[in-house]
């Protein structure tokens, strides 16, 4: 089946979105915590987590347009400070549920509990076992559709004992960590294989 | 175990690397296809692939820094075009050996097969279920590591019949999709559940 560019534009709106928002495959789905200036907590479910770069330890996310309050990106400029929290299958209905509107933080509404570190002051996920403190440094607004890639260089990481194996690898079994497909479909993942490094001079299969 | 940002600073480099670029989480694994202005082809896998709008259709990835020569940077700055293509079990070895540095076209080096289409010059990975040609559409040069965030427009989607439920929700068993963790773990996945569009009065649990 092909599907053209003007078969996509023509779609129904929510059909396009499930659709285009499925292509990339599975992500891993982590919650921003993030605290406002009044000192309001507030936390989001993000698919689009990304390693940038590993010296400087770098990640970033895409935030949606700010032509309506996003919270997240405001408290993340206000206070310069988010974390990223893995979600895993004992929490993940309260996860997503975060990412209905509420007036009140996405804490109390869900029950998830916040936590804290000396290092920053925005709040972690307790029942996450990865959870990553980061400093905002810098923002690009995407011209094509004023989209925001937003990253953050980490400041500390929480991990349970034998979360990483000896070469430094996280274990997602260990972890409990999720993957999810499009903003509602959540997956469980199960390693197939740790590949090394790959030289030219390696048979293929 | 809490790391601390001087701990990682610290960290013997690739057990920093190994590290950094695991705590995304699962991600999906895309082989990216491009072509040369001399008519070489070139393939590489990416494990940051992302969603970036459904109005236009858009997609992008992150480019490792430029300051050494970069086929899959060059050829889409050249030509205007690559694709996406999603990598499953029965070839991930395959995808995963596109990392190794060779003289000749990746796709001669691991055996997978392009494939064309009227619609761009860029090769698609015939192995591959989920196949995506995008039009590049503009680039961010992240200032803290030199990466580069790449972005393109979908011209075309090639899938299976039967590879998005009604609501056109990707699904990723049908599709074969597999998921990486950092540059070497890879992952099958297996849907947990699909949750419907979160409101505030939603019971959470």
């Amino acid at each position: 089946m092909i599907i053209t560019r003007e078969a996509i534009l023509a779609m129904e709106k929510q059909h396009r979105t499930n659709l285009i928002n499925s292509l990339p495959g599975v992500r891993g789905a982590n919650l921003i915590g993030t605290v406002s200036t009044e000192q309001v907590t507030n936390l989001a479910i993000f698919n689009s987590v990304m390693h940038i770069g590993a010296h400087p330890p770098l990640m970033g996310f895409i935030m949606r347009p700010v032509s309506v309050p996003r919270g997240t990106y405001k408290n993340i400029r206000d206070t310069g400070y988010f974390t990223i929290n893995h979600v895993a299958e004992s929490f993940y209905k309260q996860a997503h549920q975060t990412s209905a509107r509420y007036e009140t933080s996405e804490f109390e509404a869900t029950g998830l509990t916040p936590f804290y570190s000396d290092t920053l002051p925005a709040p972690y996920v307790q029942e996450s076992a990865v959870k990553i403190g980061l400093k905002f440094v810098e923002e690009h607004l995407i011209t094509a559709n004023q989209t925001i890639l937003m990253i953050g260089e980490i400041q500390e990481i929480h991990l349970p004992e034998g979360a990483f194996n000896e070469e430094h690898i996280l274990q997602l079994a260990h972890t409990g960590s999720i993957g999810v497909n499009g903003l509602e479909t959540y997956y469980r993942v199960e390693k197939i294989a740790e590949l090394p490094y790959a030289k030219p001079h390696q048979p293929v299969v």
